[in-house]
């Protein structure tokens, strides 16, 4: 099976390519532009420079950088491949800080973008896919309840 | 730091250490003598010994075994190192397939795996524990609030 490196919407065409040092500003930029979000980031690159690196030297780590047809990014999203004992040695594709731009919402993007991940998760023998979502985002969970999400966990988080 | 490589408890010491292939009968096990494990876990060890190999060749997961002072497993869990840009370049700690033996149980082990856990977490630049836990399992979510855990998000699943 050969993952596709490209979403495509009506006739247009958004690829889909591992993200590169330059792409950082504008994927820091995305990753503000929500309502949680602009309060969780900084405006120092450099912390995101140590990450970006920490990421990109993880086989197991894909931070997506998502490209309009002009080349512009307009969606991101992190998959990690968790292999795992438990679930009869099941795989996880879990899926964090996804951010469509505002620019290019409303053309189905974020579900072409879920379902991209999901092909990459099978790609990669993921049985499972999971994510946690804030519970004050009600949009979020209809939108992850339409993509047949079932929220049947507590997601639990705790400082360090 | 360095990190320590045992749990103690009273005048009870526990090692904890990376999970060797002769363990997996053992770890199975513990993952099946649960109410939801059972349901979840099969008795062929192939698809067990597939699993453990793919943890065990990537340098950010530790499948923790904890052994009783007599050398008996008693404990496992399954911690994942996972950089990441969101939250200002947060690295988080992931915890799945947390297990405590019923004859190791009521002596606070689980809690001293918990802080082991975090311990890890931050000597490899982590900060931020996170974890899901089945929204059948209330006991489990006093213990982890007890631990400090707040139940901000929902955890989502998706069969793939």
């Amino acid at each position: 099976m050969r993952l596709v490196d490209a979403i495509v919407l009506g006739d247009q065409r958004y690829a889909v390519e591992r993200a590169r040092l330059p792409d950082l500003p504008a994927l820091v930029a995305l990753l503000a532009d929500d309502p949680l979000g602009s309060l969780r980031e900084t405006t120092d690159l450099t912390v995101y420079e140590r990450a970006f690196d920490a990421i990109d030297r993880d086989p197991h780590q894909f931070l997506a950088a998502v490209r309009d047809p002009r080349g512009a990014l307009v969606g991101t999203m992190q998959l990690t491949v968790i292999p795992g004992l438990s679930r009869g040695g099941t795989t996880r594709l879990q899926i964090e800080a996804v951010r469509v731009a505002d620019s290019a919402r409303g053309a189905g993007l974020g579900s072409a973008m879920f379902a991209w991940a999901h092909d990459f998760g099978r790609h990669h023998g993921a049985g499972l896919a999971q994510l946690t979502t804030d519970k004050t985002r009600p949009d979020a969970h209809r939108f992850y309840a339409r993509l047949g999400y079932a929220a049947t966990h507590e997601g639990l988080k705790l400082a360090l």
